[in-house]
């Protein structure tokens, strides 16, 4: 398939919509993202590469990190994480402490903020310097050095962090988080503040496409069984309470940042990423959904 | 790829699973379904059919006739349905009132109760004689006109049916519900009350795996994309609360009633049913559950 | 003290919010009232009586009845009542769904509808001629055997009463009601549309006062201790979900109505009504609810 | 009234209930108080003084606290304290997020927790040292220089009040809290921890029963109307989500406390603490809540 072609003629499509919806602007360093920038990667299971748009600049992955460290940390509990987080879909804001509460500090799934926070007091447990093995295990997956934490935006969110600090200690009052408060924040916030560009996101999401394995090094991230559910739970969970929309319109495991950045992938096939900091009212890229819906229209290819 | 040794290698597995949990009860005619019954059907997208157990009873489908009058009423009306029924996962059991208090009556999705029963009310303005409508649809679906209607079912379930009466009046002070109460109450329970068994579960979802289309009639259903997005519906809501368990263990698109049955598909290649009437405690076959993982885990099959 | 004084006083304050709000318009025969009517009446235990206002026209009391049905109830079957409702406040609108669902079916109080529903079905249980009777039991706290339904009313919110039906199905649904549905809906908008003016409006509640004891007739309807613990009731919840403003704001026990009626008591000394059709958005008379406060304020009595 | 001989006939019928319950265990200083101790006393408004039990050991008065941090505020800021907390009933457990979260963060009253940390982020803004200043008006409140604060309890409720601390970062992120989040927890929990024994208590709360006037030193804490609606508050809102009952069995505005303390007051008569360690399940003191309810019966007083 000429994929080069459809991303061009998605980027033209796409172009009235670029710009349209709202930058996340509960942080000055992501308020003052410029909002009519556009990128988007396609990077096939054969380590070919095509590519639309500003693709150079990095962007802040926000919740897309979280996929990175719900699998590290199920590379190395495997099913025991499911003792202290759910796998069903909220039909909640991604902050909501409704359910939680509902639901004594159980959280639906590790996408939810919640969740999130509870796969990283994981990581507190598992690891002695988890910041460092956070970063390097991103950089494995991409194959790039350079990548890192945004320390300006990593102490902002911080700052600002009100909520994850209740959503936190409500789970520690619940005996679901075992680590101190303050550091499993600090994890959080900074694992959030990544910075990497479509191209990159496009690569690092490879291993979900090839069941488990990094393609290029051959290395196994996680099990065939453990990839396939990674992707159940990304469809099911990835999208906030966008999540039924997304399969609905895109039909394809994803997770997305209010960064503005969308990463998704066809198992088997290809890894797609997309990127337009303004924000839909669900807080997904606005332009960005309908890019990925106008990709699965075009080639045809969806999950379902 | 032999399925019929499959499908025998999970009945010898499964045999000690089948009877356990509970039948349903909230009405006589499904409380006195024995439980230690199973079987289970694969249907290929060319024809071929593999069975095991006991495949010729006929069970009560229950909420499984919601995937067919969604096809129907999504073919009559397209998109407009959105307006009045979600697409998201509700995050709360099938029958909750909560949710849609909070979303002043407007339904989650239309695998949920409230949203089958708009759905229903939908089929009430489309059609003179709905109740004949839905019952030839499902006749044509299965190329078997012998299917019918199970009026003790649909008559007791409707004489104890005071939550769904809930829900229906409860839409209708919102203006979601057109027709008479009444009406949409009845239609509802008999749609639910169809009795089917595996076999014909397994063919009447071949139009699903079939991008639309039932494949030895060559009759479109639904467009290519609008069997996607049905397909996408089942894997997020279809299975009550559980669906996102469902996805995360089993990966495939599927539907389930309380009456054992659940129905799921592998797109572009084969439909798969099965039945066991003892229910876990979200209200889905146990053992049908498990069935389900076997067989995507035994053949490697699933939509990621 | 100068009763009729004070309510002189207080009718020129309160001229100016006369009409401001919104009169209950879900039905015809509420929506045609005029909406800058008011009336407001005292009368004290030794039976001198104070009108201001429009005192003659009779006005549909709407959820003020739910005190007379609770009160019938209550002489009736004592605290055995107290088994299928509660006695705490509900921190949700009246007819809210949420707070029955997660209480599996139990009502907060009698007077959010769900309450008033379950205490209309043991009026059915009590009486052969339940219309009948609690048409008695108000002529009797009268003393005016003209007062009657308003059949037209009763038919109109029957009409429209789907939010109703919806509460009285789901009460069902959880056996939390035990007669009929068509039945309890019958005689619950039967008993809310009976026709009052204030004076017969301050008039009935006189037993209330009394410590349960129509004062001319020396009757007693309660005894003294639930006398005390209906005024507690309708102090803690008579006002939907303003009780706590107006326990806060006028400090004494009363229930409120939609037909833009408010009746209220000061234990030993005086019963007061007011009537004015516009309705602030918690549903309670706008005017109505000012001239109260205006009233504990001038008297420098209330229960606190 | 011969209240010492009431006293002690509430004491011998009550014997059999003290030590029922059990006593808060979430500190260690808290549980490992003796369940089977009971005290009551009453103080009328001309200075009379009757006890009897254990009337001279302290306990913790925990929530009862916030009755007086509520009077410093409201005597500080008046009425501009109810737009950023409301006079409502909650309906939900004391500590519950669910109600904070659909009203965005605007707490139900100011007895509830969330209430209570927003009246203690309004103590930090008025006072330089509010720790000494809440310590201060309660000993002049009560006439004695020797109560004080449990530092071991304060220490130990702050290092185990994640729930407390989650509902603080909540209402932070609703900008609902001005102060640090920190020094809001400080506050609170060192109020909470004040010791007293129920003659004590009973004296502070004589403002209460003389119209906002300490009655033997003639001093005004707050006005006549603001008295009265405190009691109006404490008898809707302060026996966390028992306030209903306690209306109902008592009829008397009160305050509890974790601590198995409770005060209440009979307006312009006298004031009545009772204290018994061990709680019901609505963290209430079993005797003492019982022990009040024969106070009313056997007075024949209540406000109702």
């Amino acid at each position: 398939m000429n994929y080069q072609a459809i991303l061009e003629d998605i980027y033209q499509e796409i172009r009235p919509l670029i710009g349209k919806g709202e930058v996340a602007d509960y942080i000055p360093a992501l308020a003052r993202v410029k909002p009519d920038q556009f990128a988007m990667a396609v990077v096939t299971l054969d380590g070919k590469e095509y590519v639309v748009g500003d693709a150079e600049p990095r962007f802040s992955i926000q919740s897309i990190s979280k996929v990175y460290t719900l699998a590290q940390v199920f590379a190395k509990q495997g099913d025991a994480i499911w003792k202290r987080v759910g796998r069903e879909p909220s039909g909640n804001p991604f902050n909501s402490l409704v359910q939680l509460e509902h639901e004594y500090g159980f959280p639906r799934n590790p996408f939810i903020n919640a969740g999130a926070l509870v796969i990283t007091d994981m990581l507190l447990e598992e690891f002695n310097d988890p910041h460092n093995e956070v970063l390097n295990f991103i950089r494995r997956l991409t194959g790039n050095s350079t990548i890192n934490f945004d320390n300006e935006v990593a102490a902002s969110e911080r700052k600002n962090g009100h909520l994850n600090a209740s959503v936190v200690n409500f789970l520690k009052s619940h005996h679901n988080i075992k680590g101190e408060v303050e550091e499993v924040l600090d994890l959080y916030f900074q694992h959030c503040s990544v910075n990497m560009n479509v191209r990159e996101l496009a690569h690092s999401f490879l291993f979900l496409v090839n069941h488990g394995i990094i393609p290029d090094k051959n290395k196994e991230i996680l099990s065939k069984s453990q990839a396939k559910r990674l992707n159940a739970l990304m469809l099911t969970c990835g999208m906030y309470d966008e999540a039924g929309d997304f399969a609905f319109r895109v039909g394809l495991p994803g997770k997305s940042g209010v960064g503005g950045g969308i990463a998704a992938i066809i198992p088997g096939e290809l890894s797609v990423a997309v990127w337009s900091p303004a924000l839909n009212e669900k807080g997904n890229s606005l332009a960005g959904m309908q890019a990925l819906e106008l990709f699965t229209t075009k080639t045809g290819i969806s999950v379902f």
